[in-house]
């Protein structure tokens, strides 16, 4: 099957891209030293993946996101990197055996809910900068205390500087990240533990404290992490048809706000301009040297992975031609001197996104 | 089982304010006058209760939306207004015998289509305004002498005012809508037919000419339509628990993105700001005098329900306490002063969202 004869919309992977972006961050954080975050993608198949390349402890935001892990088998070592309050649930994953589960915790309520699930062991959740969870610095030793006098092993800290991951301006963000860090420290040395878990895709390679790095956008990425000087590339695309021409120079397509992320605006594209989405609709204006028809489709690329992906119930995956495979692509049919056609887009198979939902 | 002990984020439906905005726009317009739009809720239990209150033929947007009315047994009188390309699927439910399906067509490509599908009934889709799909108001006489050549049977015009219904100012609003409805008249007396469908939930007492008006959002409504001057309030909010306390004057609760359309903002709440939204997360400062715990439940709105409600697997339709449900209320725990807690809401029942994705 090739993309030309998939359902619309679909979110389809570029296989070859994926694989680099998986490769680049296996070469720079290796093993242990990076804590995949599976919140970017919610999907088993895709973190057996990065289990296989050597990254064998995961971070998840949900419940769900843990409980499924545990099921695929990949329970090995699953940081909860959140908050609960769900004392049930917590205890069946713990009691169930299946998974090494290691909880964040950044208050007494939540020591106390963890203790009580049976949950063994914890990280002290430190706010460092951004406006989010996280306990203050100066009261994570304090935590700490409770915890372990509530019979849980603390195994360390955990950061997460959601502020600086996103600045354009390297500099800029290596000063952020540095503060977090000295905020991450002051909470360590009244802590203590063998884990130091910080970090995201945008500040990757600038921890040299952190035991493991949080990441998960880098596997798919998206139009706002592109922005930024990273080694991995765009993988996810919104593929769509074409289903109306307005003579007045602008078409529509069946993708739409129910198949996007929104939070950081309006996807982008190669060969034409995006005005804005509808439910079901996104309305463009081509490019003049790349006009469309009704039944053409287009390639969108999503300004946000996380919330996009959580839309939809698979991923296609697909691989183009070879000759693609190494320059930059034109991937859309817009205008006939295309050379990258999706039908020389082979489906290689459909990946269930199935750890959606809470 | 009442609020206080379902799993969170959660999308709740105050079913007393629910039924009063059904019985609102029924008493407004009464059974075949309104078409109501299955994208707004994407839930064959609640299109159930519009049928029974009169409405039998509805609007889908999505091919999956007219397939599983067509096999809930609600397949009266679909009409897809919407442009497909998908010959295969058309032809599915063309040949079910399970739906009386007309569809919208605005091109020789989507004419063409259904017709090759044994499509039997369809209307022109005409542009009146917005730039979206609908063909333009003078080529839909020749649109309507190709479809009737190709066998099938025009039923007449739509044309969709997306640009009107959400203005606030009622008089600019309905001269948007006068404007439309010229464009929609210009087609109709090339194209003729008994059926003219147009307007939606801002604009459904704006036309006395159209022989139905298409509006979905009025059952459930959002932040956004509640700014105007409509007798639908309100219905649909998202329950999440507070899971961090800053002393810096903020909290963080449990919904996020992945639980919210965010293409029209943030949510609303009560007795709080919502300062920003992360994937996973809602950070917010909390009223002075409505100061919040870890573990307290917050009831936040939707700025836009269609995109919300495509995001989560069922609505949770509970029953405040009666002395509630006359004058405004006050839906939060936030304070030790608030009457209606979530332990005085009785959960009713939880309905599938079983219309979502394509």
């Amino acid at each position: 099957m090739h993309l030309g004869e998939i359902r619309t919309p679909a979110l389809v992977v570029d296989v070859d891209i994926f694989e680099g972006n998986v490769a680049a961050m296996s070469r720079a954080l290796p093993r242990d030293r990076l804590r995949p975050h599976v919140k970017a993608w919610k999907c088993t198949t895709l973190a057996r993946m990065l289990f296989e390349a050597g990254h064998r402890g995961f971070c998840c935001a949900t419940l769900r996101e843990v409980e499924g892990m545990a099921s695929a088998g990949l329970g090995e070592d699953l940081l909860l990197a959140n908050q609960t309050l769900d004392t049930a649930r917590l205890a069946a994953i713990a009691g169930s055996g299946t998974a090494r589960l290691t909880v964040a915790v950044d208050s007494e309520d939540t020591i106390r809910v963890a203790a009580a699930a049976g949950v063994k062991e914890v990280l002290i959740d430190v706010n460092v900068g951004m406006p989010r969870c996280g306990c203050q610095p100066e009261t994570a030793g304090k935590l700490a205390d409770l915890a372990r006098a509530s019979g849980l092993d603390v195994r360390g800290v955990m950061g997460y500087e959601g502020h600086a991951v996103g600045n354009p301006d390297r500099g800029a963000r290596q000063e952020q990240v540095d503060g977090a860090v000295s905020m991450l420290r002051e909470a360590y040395d009244e802590v203590g533990g063998e884990v130091v878990s910080a970090g995201g895709t945008g500040t990757y390679d600038m921890h040299d404290w952190a035991s493991e790095i949080q990441a998960g956008s880098f596997a798919l990425m998206d139009a706002q992490y592109a922005l930024l000087d990273l080694p991995f590339r765009p993988a996810l695309f919104l593929l769509a048809t074409v289903i109306s021409v307005n003579p007045g120079g602008y078409a529509v397509c069946d993708g739409g706000l129910k198949s996007l992320g929104m939070d950081h605006g309006n996807p982008s594209m190669q060969n034409g301009e995006v005005w804005f989405c509808s439910d079901e609709h996104v309305t463009f204006a081509p490019s003049a040297d790349h006009p469309v028809a009704v039944g053409d489709l287009v390639w969108l690329t999503p300004a946000h992975v996380d919330p996009t992906v959580a839309r939809h119930e698979h991923l296609v995956i697909a691989r183009g031609p070879a000759s693609a495979a190494d320059g930059p692509r034109d991937r859309s049919r817009l205008g006939p001197d295309n050379p990258v056609a999706c039908e020389e887009w082979e489906v290689l198979d459909a990946w269930d996104i199935d750890l959606r939902h809470w």
